[in-house]
């Protein structure tokens, strides 16, 4: 598969952070010739916290996870990420592929299986042959480094046609505290609460209360704010590990607090630009709503517009497609207060076609690979940004066989 | 552009409804060589009732006949519609046109303004040239015929492959009442109240708050039950009229209400087989819901989910991601009760594959091109039917550059 055009030109370079190890492997779960399994091992201290898919049928692994969020179990911990099956809806048999990874995995570490937290993408309703990933363990165990999270954000792909990463560093009161995070997602996404595969890992010091509230905030505003194909993941899960290692506090930080939520932004425009069959990255802005629920709303109902999508892969300012998704999102709209652009070309106001449009401006501006709808509603202080992509041939060549 | 292959053999044979005159006109508005005007002139004594969509765009077109809707006014009436231009979004300009078309069609048919219901289907945005359409007044007088209603359904077509019609003959105290009806739709195609264009003539006798109940009735369990691409039209219209030349009065009767209702379902799933791009008819069965809020919202996340409708377009029997879309509906689920069937073979039971699943028995049935995907959530009473087709490479060509 192509690399997609709106890909980064290379793998960020991303720090190492102290009392985290990687390892991956190919256990051949589905996949052949690739990694496809990592593991993260997290030293004696660290705090995991997560958001989940809300989906009424999340998989195993998910209500695993879920469960094991907050415990008050201490000591080292582990993260282990499965592609290519998902074990979602596989029955009672999905929970006891769960608890046999947990417990071999806990065993092969010496930690308590509590501390385990796995996720598995891939193909839906097939059993996941866990076998196949217990018999990788000593591998994986050998093979831990501090410096191979590179390695882990490949081993967890599918569809994605590049690895994800992002990084930042922070200054607490004089100290660096490091964040650095790994994503993989390219369809079914529409996350609602988190999404896709997230894994972000700092040596910030922290209680689990204070991240999980930190995370939890953050997810709004990036993870919940993208959308590819408006289809909700059965395995979305976003996981955020503190070692502590750097002894710096940052509960109730801002400048922590704003370092995290820009690698989970910086990780949820990647699953966007990597979309399947994305040919334009497009920013939805949406201004003037009643409220911030109506704004979302409406940015949510352009973003998921199957007639606005093709028209951007077909470079088509149809501006009149904007329109109609606003008048169907179900937010208090009104015809003649209805302002929209594209970037910063007003092409409609007050109800009507700009008198200065200029199609042949327009049909320029739609040739950029990166685009922005701006839609003003007029009516309040409600305003919200959404991201998403194109709806092109690709992403019916992907999907129309992707389990085959 | 090639017929749908989910096409009816042949246009029906429509019967003439006594007190209905048709005649159309090539006025040229949009398209060229083709007619693009219908009127349809209805006898003094006609009643009209209808159902439009309740986007917060809605059209010019749309808001006047809402006005129009139930006025006391009597005498002779007309529908007139043009294709190609839908006067939507085209703010204070557009309800001008509107009144000049009802003004002039009114003065020369010698009617009520209040009188004349007009549609616009077409580009949104756009000023629609009405000046043209009253060219072709004169013409379209002259040309009223009781037979015509098959030029009327090619009239209002857009990026339709087929004209739709249907029609029924209903017995009432041993005497006959005719029902025959037209309607244009293949994109933009997620009815909110009402759907696309859609004009049933009848001869009943009925007075306008009894056909209103009717109309309103009939569209829950029909037009608002079909979904093409999840996108709702600005210009949503359903308009019956019932010109009482039979003398046969049918408020309150069940067989009418039930006939008129099977005249809306025929032409709604005529819209679903002229789907942009379908190539597959899928009626989505859902029962076992905990009411019937809960099972439409099953059957549409269902019908609306792209990676159903690509994976059913790839003839793959891709069940998992049924479960995704009934995890992401909002609706009340049980992952263990759960069971899915296509057609008659049962793919999923409590929570899990179905034990007797198989593969290649599955596989041929996905090559049918009429399929079902029935849902059983084992919770309660609730059942839903909705009607929808699958996404291809053709909707993406159709789309991609609709407007230019």
């Amino acid at each position: 598969m192509a690399v997609s055009p709106l890909a980064p030109a290379a793998f960020p370079s991303l720090p190492a952070i102290a009392g985290v190890r990687f390892a991956t492997a190919e256990a051949g779960v589905r996949y052949k010739g690739r990694t496809d399994v990592m593991l993260a091992v997290l030293d004696a201290g660290s705090v995991v916290a997560g958001v989940f898919t809300r989906s009424a049928t999340r998989s195993a692994a998910v209500l695993d996870c879920q469960a094991k969020n907050g415990l008050p179990a201490t000591g080292a911990a582990a993260i282990l990420v499965n592609s290519g099956n998902s074990n979602a809806f596989t029955g009672k048999i999905g929970a006891t592929s769960v608890a046999a990874i947990s417990a071999a995995t806990a065993e092969i570490l010496g930690i308590a299986p509590e501390r385990v937290f796995t996720s598995s993408t891939g193909v839906i309703g097939e059993p996941l042959p866990h076998e196949r990933i217990l018999a990788a363990l000593a591998d994986l165990k050998d093979g831990l480094r501090a410096d191979a999270i590179d390695t882990a954000a490949r081993a967890i792909m599918t569809t994605d046609t590049f690895p994800k990463g992002a990084s930042a560093t922070v200054n607490v009161g004089g100290k660096t505290v490091t964040i650095a995070g790994i994503a993989k997602g390219s369809g079914m996404i529409a996350p609602d609460m988190a999404t896709m595969l997230v894994y972000i890992f700092t040596d910030a010091l922290i209680d689990h209360a204070s991240l999980q509230a930190m995370v939890s905030g953050s997810a709004d505003g990036t993870f919940n704010c993208i959308t590819v194909d408006s289809d909700t993941s059965t395995s979305d899960t976003v996981l955020v590990a503190a070692t502590g290692a750097s002894g710096v506090q940052v509960a109730g930080n801002d400048a922590f607090a704003t370092a995290l939520t820009d690698v989970m932004r910086d990780l949820a425009l990647q699953v966007v630009r990597d979309g399947e069959g994305a040919t334009k990255f497009i920013e939805v802005q949406v201004s003037g709503a009643a409220d911030a629920a109506d704004a979302r709303k409406v940015a949510m109902s352009i973003a998921n517009s199957p007639l606005v999508k093709t028209a951007v892969a077909g470079e088509d300012a149809n501006w009149g497609r904007v329109v109609m998704a606003v008048g169907k999102s179900g937010a208090a709209a009104d015809r003649d207060r209805l302002a929209i652009r594209f970037g910063d070309i007003w092409v409609a106001r007050e109800g009507y076609r700009d008198p200065a449009y200029s199609e042949d401006e327009t049909s320029a501006y739609m040739k950029n690979p990166e685009l922005v709808i701006g839609v003003d509603l007029g009516l309040g202080e409600g305003t919200a940004t959404v991201w998403t992509c194109d709806l092109t041939h690709g992403y019916i060549d992907i999907n129309a066989d992707y389990r085959s």
